[in-house]
């Protein structure tokens, strides 16, 4: 196949810059999509600043993406050519083991094949994300968009909405449930709208007053100052469950505290260092503190359903490329709301 | 009444000493039980240390009631004069709040009256424990002991018995599951048992090698070293469910690694520190930490008929009153296979 215009990054912390990446000829049950937009998300900031360690350079992130299907292999039958798909944080896995089976392919026992800074099954080919024109990956890992949604908003839904949408379904999130969201970010914000889709009383739980208006807007029903103490204790066993999105250090012990009897926290922030638990906020009303890691195929299919159901998409801002440098400075100083989308058709086709 | 038999505490770290305490008058709804064991709880330890704070003197210890009934209130229906019956570690609760409809009275709402270092839920009388010759308690309270088990050995099932019995049923513990118990003592004895009682494959983790022909002969069919590094890499992933029954600090990360995608770790043992505790152990695979606080009285009687049903009991070592010091030094030295039960009839009658 052609070479296919991308954005890598070619060290740890160097910016973005524009580079070619080759994509494979479809096989049988591939799927070739043209990318439309794609979403950036703060693990791509992550990687290609090597902060978790083992990168891979060049680098292209993005694992948001949707875009138009504009080739299928012989053997495909769900998707068409037209035919608006989604590619999240994984392009394949070993379909075998006990995980895969479980349609938990985020835990393929064998590893699955992340959407960029890594390997294809083989273990050698790497993989390239989203800042590119096209992408080619098994319709297995393909989902189908639904058509009322708007493509760019829609793009986060592959990471930010599977990775809230995934623990409220795990802790069985319903009609009347009461649901604290902490923090008001990229992940917070699609916390808020899917759990409040569900029927939940959701309560903004955030440092800065300056988010209520917001929070209100996006459909919770009350916000909580989390600087506050009198906070801890007006709400204390309050909550059926909790979606922490926080990735800065803060005090778990206080939050586990709001939680009801039975209650579950939910990690899907991951905070640099570890963070001290008491037994005692866990025993004392046989509470749970979990974690979540993003969804397999066939819940981001249900979650994308959920979405072309409800309506809902995330709150973006929309960048071509050349920005993609000054986006990720921008974030890292919270100014967002709430996701920035790339318009791929910025870098020129191939 | 007349005068009843106890041993108590005087004041924080004072030995335990004869004392005399007066016991209620039975009501309507109450039962007086003539106790005949009382098992010997770390807990009972740590409140006449004052180790937790806000302990209440004179202090007569002791939740793990074994006694036969010798009265019975006008009002009484399931219980009768003769009936072997057992007081765990409440007496009472205010048996309207959500989690007493619930069946879980260790969390109602208006707290529940603990059967010793409390008081009855008029928040003035004192209770006084199983370091005793009598008790009065509300029918509600009072648990029917099954027939077949010796009752002396049965006196731990009232709390290390459902310490552990819960955790395993919340988290659906069945035959075939992978369990490891971490620490063997006197709750890890019994999550040993009663794990290996509901069809689990049950692997002891333990820092003693000394302990693993005893875990075998509880049920054990596994018994890894835990201060062998190699332990966690041969049993990683392995787990679906972990109770940790260990009260002094280690690593939990560690233990986490061990579980499936979705599994749990649930603690019942409480280090003095809090523990910290890496998201990312928790968000790689779903994870979970839990705590888990005794059970409710259905879920109490709930698992005295499945030790009935399956013969379980503790493994105790019975000694008269007058050795509950010397026992309490050698609970402290972990030397105890693995539950100090007193027997009530060396305290005299009233």
């Amino acid at each position: 196949m052609s070479n296919t215009p991308a954005y890598a990054a070619s060290a740890a912390g160097k910016p973005l810059a524009p580079f070619s990446i080759e994509r494979r000829e479809p096989g049988p049950r591939d799927v070739v999509i043209d990318i439309l937009y794609c979403g950036v998300c703060h693990s791509d900031i992550h990687q290609v600043r090597d902060e978790w360690g083992g990168a891979m350079f060049p680098m292209v992130p993005g694992h948001e993406i949707i875009g138009r299907v504009s080739k299928t292999g012989a053997e495909v039958t769900k998707l068409k050519v037209g035919d608006m798909a989604g590619v999240g944080c994984m392009v394949d896995a070993c379909h075998a083991c006990p995980s895969c089976e479980r349609g938990q392919e985020q835990f393929c026992e064998k590893g699955s094949a992340p959407t960029y800074n890594g390997t294809e099954m083989d273990r050698k080919t790497p993989t390239f994300g989203g800042y590119s024109t096209r992408i080619v990956v098994p319709e297995s890992f393909a989902l189908a968009v639904p058509k009322n949604l708007d493509p760019a908003a829609a793009a986060p839904l592959l990471c930010a909405g599977i990775t809230t949408y995934s623990p409220l379904r795990q802790y069985d999130c319903k009609k009347g449930d009461r649901v604290g969201v902490v923090g008001l970010g990229g992940l917070g914000h699609m916390a808020v709208k899917l759990a409040a889709a569900m029927g939940a009383e959701v309560t903004m739980l955030s440092t800065s007053r300056s988010k209520e208006a917001d929070a209100g807007r996006l459909g919770a029903r009350a916000f909580e100052l989390t600087t506050d103490p009198a906070t801890f204790e007006k709400l204390a066993g309050r909550l059926d469950l909790i979606i922490d999105t926080i990735s800065a250090p803060h005090d778990y012990n206080k939050f586990l505290g709001l939680l009801r009897p039975g209650g579950t926290m939910v990690l899907v922030g991951a905070p640099p260092e570890p963070t001290p638990v008491a037994a005692f906020a866990l025993i004392g009303g046989n509470k749970r503190l979990a974690g979540s890691l993003i969804g397999g195929i066939p819940e981001t299919q249900a979650m994308l359903d959920f979405c072309g159901k409800h309506g809902i998409v995330s709150d973006v801002e929309v960048i071509p490329i050349q920005q993609i440098n000054e986006a990720y400075e921008r974030m890292m100083r919270n100014d967002v709301k709430y996701r920035f989308v790339i318009d791929i058709a910025s870098l020129g086709q191939a």
